[in-house]
């Protein structure tokens, strides 16, 4: 029998203690021994839960057993869960965790800790919650470069496009209804701002090119300025608005890291991505393009991940699992020296400076869109595209950048 | 140094050694150690080819070299592919497949036998080819019972059917033109007949039930009888046409599983998997639906797939990796008793009689599609469906399966 605790009984980490619960027969098969949560940390009780006489107030008590193994990371944030966490492994317990703040923070100091104490720091629910993203990187494209990874990474996000999109709305009220239905958080700045999705970015841009990608130097644009009309115009176009958060190759020591919404075209796989769904689209050297779909949050989906961790914790137990993410920093370019299209949405009397800026531009009405109309410029530098943009700026109504 | 032989210098074998020394850095990395290609076997001689001198023609020379480590199988056939994978993994040399018709015909077999001996059977590219299916099977989804998966996993096909949809063309003229372009085969019959897929589902099930699903026993229908009307009917009902293979759970110890063309909505995520892209849709009891996808076929991609199960093979000297596929038969019930919507094509004279068999049907034309409709029936049982369509046969003019 391995015996495992929970950190933090909240929607994950009760999802976790279900999905062992409701699974049992499949997860000890693919476990090799018998699992068992034996603790669960947290700082309420829970009378009348079926697990209560699991539940403790103290960490010690879990670190100081030596029968507990693994060890699932469920709290979030970047506090308590960082010090339970590198006690844990300097105890040789594995942990496994879907506190992508805390991988994004210190993935690298706390996966050089699990080596140095022969267990595993394992963070497959962290990004994209259920759908397989770690492990395939990890353990499936191992004969790959892998030269781009672009990601719909944030479920409130793209649920929000999705509704703008179907619905004709515009951001305030879609955002108001999905905080109603508790799609959205009250607080929803993490989400719309792209913070959540750029943690997660990290960590895959990390994961990609072996050396460690701050968060923190990652552009990161949201969606609160995406209007009703940015809709009907890319509609038009044939193209659709989603939240991207990307990481590109640029040569072998450099990379390129972005999180914007974006105009993608019609047949472009990620289009088809709506709702509270997530993907990750990989681009590799050798296999080209794969993508990886599926439910990018929820209590089962996330804790179904956190739990396929701990079976793989259960199967290498004293054995270190592979995962190159060095502590060296990778070398970012500068946004403002990458190429790309830009969609700009202008005052009709801007028309014909846009001419004289951009050149041979298309421009696109909508019926009944009064006194606007909208375009898709030649691939320019971002810095370059901003000057002009500047030039715009009596007439300027919005701009989205355009992903091929 | 870790040394490796390649069976079979065609196109996915060439591919192999191409991408060992094209990602040489990455491939040894993620190995743990140097990989060599010491050994191609084949029956030709490749005069002024690079690996020239690696050639051999006797399979005695590589199986009796204690060096050699691991095989790549991409030989294909069950003839002598069977008789060396047997005395490689009695070797105790790990062997690496792109081969399905193999791996259909006796996976259990040969992962018994690698087990026996100490090392590893794994074919990663025997489905989807470079889309990583069989690994997020056996260690991603690891805590969740599986109920259904859903492929489009035959590249040749499913071009077909892409362009029959966006050029309204005919299903011989099409196939004409891809087996002028190379897309399909001079004898097309194990891919429009569906034989491909089916063995591919096959794999796909057996590590589903973790028992032994004999492709055999999978109903398997082709594309031949699809035509530019289904698709133009199709259309007007907002879905599309694809080849899907399948495999359901009916309870713990009965699946269903089949191939056919079935019609499914625009909305369906596998709609948009055009062209020689394949995808695999798989749910969870707890995940609910995932996707895979990617290049289902091609030197490259094949070939990365085969190269990551060397690496993990190199990964795994002497040790057994998780695989469970018994030899046991699952059972599978016949597809006569499941149920789904069918689409019907009706001469015109038939819709009293449909309407007579059917109930509430809801007949859809097409200007320019002379004395013709289509519709779409409740749900059924398969023999139902078929006694009543036998009652139509004066009228009848083609049925496919609904899928939702």
């Amino acid at each position: 029998m391995i015996h495992v605790a929970v950190l933090g009984y909240g929607t994950v980490g009760s999802g976790v203690v279900e999905v062992i619960e409701t699974n049992k027969d499949m997860v000890n098969k693919k476990s090799g021994d018998e699992l068992n949560v034996k603790y669960i940390l947290d700082l309420r009780d829970f009378p009348g839960d079926p697990y209560e006489a699991k539940v403790v107030h103290d960490f010690n008590v879990i670190v100081n057993d030596p029968e507990v193994k693994i060890i699932c990371e469920t709290m979030g944030g970047v506090g308590a869960a960082y010090a339970f966490t590198k006690q844990a492994l300097e105890a040789g317990k594995s942990v496994c965790t879907s506190n992508k703040e805390l991988v994004a923070a210190h993935g690298p100091e706390l996966l050089k800790l699990a080596k140095a104490n022969n267990c595993n720091y394992l963070f497959e629910a962290s990004v994209g919650g259920g759908i397989p993203i770690i492990r395939p990187l990890n353990y499936s494209l191992t004969a790959e470069r892998i030269e781009a990874i672009t990601g719909i990474l944030n479920g409130t996000t793209n649920y929000i496009l999705s509704k703008m999109e179907n619905e004709g709305a515009d951001f305030d009220s879609v955002l108001k209804k999905a905080q109603d239905k508790g799609y959205a958080e009250r607080n929803p700045e993490a989400d719309v701002e792209g913070h959540d999705a750029c943690r997660k970015i990290a960590i895959l841009s990390s994961l990609m090119l072996g050396k460690n990608v701050d968060s923190e130097k990652i552009y990161t644009e949201g969606i609160t300025k995406i209007t009703a009309n940015d809709f009907t115009f890319a509609k038009k176009l044939g193209m659709s608005i989603k939240l991207l958060a990307m990481s590109k190759e640029v040569d072998e020591n450099k990379a390129m890291a972005m999180v914007s919404p974006c105009l993608i075209s019609a047949d472009h796989p990620l289009k088809m991505v709506n709702g509270v769904f997530n993907a990750v689209f990989v681009r590799g050297n050798m296999l080209g393009d794969s993508m990886y779909y599926g439910k990018g949050a929820g209590k089962l989906p996330t804790a179904s991940a956190v739990v396929s961790d701990v079976i793989d914790c259960a199967r290498h137990l004293g054995k270190v699992i592979m995962c190159f993410w060095d502590a060296e920093e990778a070398q970012l370019v500068s946004i403002d020296e990458t190429s790309r299209k830009f969609f700009v949405r202008l005052k009709n009397a801007g028309e014909d400076k846009a001419k004289e800026l951009f050149g041979d531009i298309k421009p696109v009405r909508v019926e009944w869109i009064e006194d606007e109309f909208a375009f898709i410029t030649p691939k320019l530098k971002e810095k370059d595209f901003a000057e002009k943009y500047a030039c715009l700026s009596d007439y300027a109504l919005g701009r989205i950048r355009v992903e091929e």
